[in-house]
């Protein structure tokens, strides 16, 4: 007998047909019946973490002490970032490990408003990770304010339409910043497109895909992408806080000139010379001692997803996300809610945007009494975070099943609008 | 009966005197016959490190999820900031963990030389850490080339005389960056008349603490410093390339900007909005996600310092480099060492360099067959690092006792000068 679609039985079906159904084994799941949807935001505990942090702190560093250095820890920013450079589409010695996301945006767009003096303006999209833009904002206030960042508007809060951005890139544009998937709605842009626009107006283009990488295929090499950069908390699952990584194009390494210059980018670093002399290489982009606990913790996140491969990890992604489109137009728009990302699922990420009114309230609700934990963000977008490799059908289903009977059974309304703060 | 100072026994009564001998217990010696002299480079593993990561991986991360940043993880920086305040002399609300040293050390050069706009002169000495000169020539650089670095000179490698460094100070110096300890010789500046000379010429005055943190009083306050970076793998035991933090004296909080904006950084990070608006007080020298797992790690190592009491410390650390020098007059100096770093006490930091010619083997000789850890700085530097909480004065002795036995014997002809790789 068929299960209708909006049934459990159906969802189970889908998760009996799923061929990285087992890659959940692979997660610390404490609590089985918490339906966590904010991978998006912070990746679950792999199992094999646990293991390779006791014996980073208590092998290589208890016991090896400075001696980790030289075994291990010098090589992991490189090493790391070949790891990730299969996830991003790059031959190797174009990515490495460094600092953070905003960091690593810093270094990589002031490098680039350098490579095209000339030029002044700057295009991102109002859609964009505001610290993306606060970095930009910095990079053109210390420029002196002889750059202008032009922010392409949205008209639905949902998808940039990219006529739009065409207007925008000029031959005036020196870099184009933009998120490849976007925060709150999840849309897609179409990279290779946007990368190609720009190159025919002489700009550089820098991608941040924290929300994207580990979710949908990236070939910055084939793309002719000049400069990206990344988190790895989200669905690469590294850990709170975990090193981000960024990636310089081979031929743009010598000519770009990182801004922030220290010991781990010089050429020599234990000559310890006075004068800076940068690496060969990708290595130049580092600035110091990465914080070794959270990269190799981060290390060992990278394996499951290398298992399962991107191509199948976004094949069950665009499974989840249709479904969950699906599930919230049958069950949910009645109770109120609109669908707060793209309807084409070639222009979704991994997470859907759900937007309600009384979102925020709803939220609570399914955090505090729940046992769903999805993430808001304002004003009103409660985001479902699908991670293919331990996100199941059913629990997607129940947790749609859990935010109807929150809004049926007027649950949310016993939370104040208010916003708790954020300590 | 007494026992003459060179002897094992005397050691042994220095320890039996030590009332912080019993620190030692709160750190793993997994080898109680390896002696480790290199705590100022990578401290020893703290053992309630090891349960507080066990907790943050397991429990706040793989059991409580996103959940993690508002229970505790958000407020980490700042709190974490407050306990390291303790240990440099600084009123709340100045100090806060963020990013590597150099970038630290680049936010504050960049924000200070902003706060100078007539000067042109940077000043620091040739005996400084070299990140921190590349840091320096970087912001030089993305200035366009109007400030000078001078470099005020060290005749003997070991110290500055302090006249050389008052004469480099003048009407044209915007800011005045040194290491408080030097990293090669341990040589220890009067930070509070330096401080004080600067600020007569009207110079901002920023002093790296990486080598001076945890070992020797700092009095951040009460000198009238402005601005200051550190590290927290040294003397902290925070674990390898643990965060760093940053002092920013309060009255200049509301003046300095940082180079960097990021989310974290920003006034209403979860307002999400498209401007960046600095946050009010130290927490606007914040750029984004700090790594978690390094960071706490690094917190649970601040207690056994905060408990031995820095005076506590620094007298112990006195009694650790006298001991030392004393040693190698008597022992090393017949075998052709020489004292690398200063003889007044009152002049040094904790950690003690030796010189040979055959510097570098005979460190290799001592890591390879002799179960000594010290490390070895270009270009004929032993540093024997000496660690209050755990390095014990038979440890001393014995080490000592060992690198007589390799040059007396020989042992270090068998290895070759060429330097090994650091890969």
């Amino acid at each position: 007998m068929r299960a209708r679609r909006t049934e459990r039985a159906f969802a189970r079906q889908l998760d009996a047909q799923d061929e990285l159904a087992s890659f959940r084994e692979a997660f610390v799941i404490a609590d089985p019946d918490l339906i966590y949807l904010d991978g998006n935001s912070l990746g679950r505990l792999p199992r094999r973490t646990v293991e390779r942090l006791r014996v980073a702190v208590e092998e290589e560093w208890g016991r090896d002490l400075i001696r980790g250095w030289n075994a291990d820890w010098f090589a992991a920013p490189a090493r790391v970032g070949e790891k990730i450079a299969r996830l991003v589409g790059a031959a190797p010695g174009q990515v490495i490990v460094s600092d953070s996301t905003s960091i690593n945006l810093f270094k990589l767009a002031m490098a680039a408003l350098a490579l095209r003096p000339g030029r002044s303006r700057i295009v991102s999209d109002a859609l964009n990770f505001p610290s993306d833009l606060y970095v930009l904002q910095s990079c053109a206030h210390l420029l002196g304010g002889r750059h202008r960042l032009t922010l392409v508007p949205s008209a639905d809060g949902i998808a940039v339409d990219e006529r739009d951005l065409w207007a925008a890139i000029d031959e005036d544009t020196a870099l184009v910043e933009l998120s490849h998937v976007t925060f709150k709605s999840g849309f897609l842009y179409d990279a290779e497109a946007v990368t190609r626009r720009a190159h025919q107006a002489g700009a550089l283009v820098l991608w941040d895909l924290c929300h994207s990488v580990g979710a949908v295929p990236i070939e910055l090499d084939r793309w002719g992408v000049d400069l990206a950069v990344g988190c790895t908390y989200k669905y690469l699952n590294g850990g709170p806080g975990a090193p981000a990584f960024l990636y310089v194009r081979r031929d743009l390494q010598e000519q770009a000139v990182s801004p922030i210059w220290g010991w781990f980018g010089q050429r020599s670093p234990f000559a310890f010379e006075l004068d800076y002399q940068p690496a060969e290489g990708i290595v130049r982009f580092m600035v110091s001692s990465p914080p070794i606990l959270s990269l190799l913790a981060m290390e060992a996140a990278l394996d499951p997803l290398l298992e399962a491969g991107i191509e199948r990890i976004r094949h069950k992604s665009l499974r989840l996300t249709e479904y969950a489109v699906e599930l919230v137009d049958e069950r949910l728009v009645p109770l109120g809610f609109v669908l707060g990302s793209p309807r084409d699922p070639g222009r979704r990420g991994s997470h859907v945007s759900i937007r309600h009114p009384d979102g925020y309230r709803i939220n609570r609700a399914l955090i505090e009494e729940m046992g769903v934990l999805p993430d808001f963000r304002e004003p009103d977008n409660i985001r479902l975070g699908l991670a293919p490799l331990y996100t199941s059908f059913e629990e997607l289903w129940e947790a749609v099943e859990r935010i109807r009977r929150v809004v049926e059974e007027g649950r949310h309304l016993r939370y104040p609008a208010e916003r708790l703060p954020v300590t």
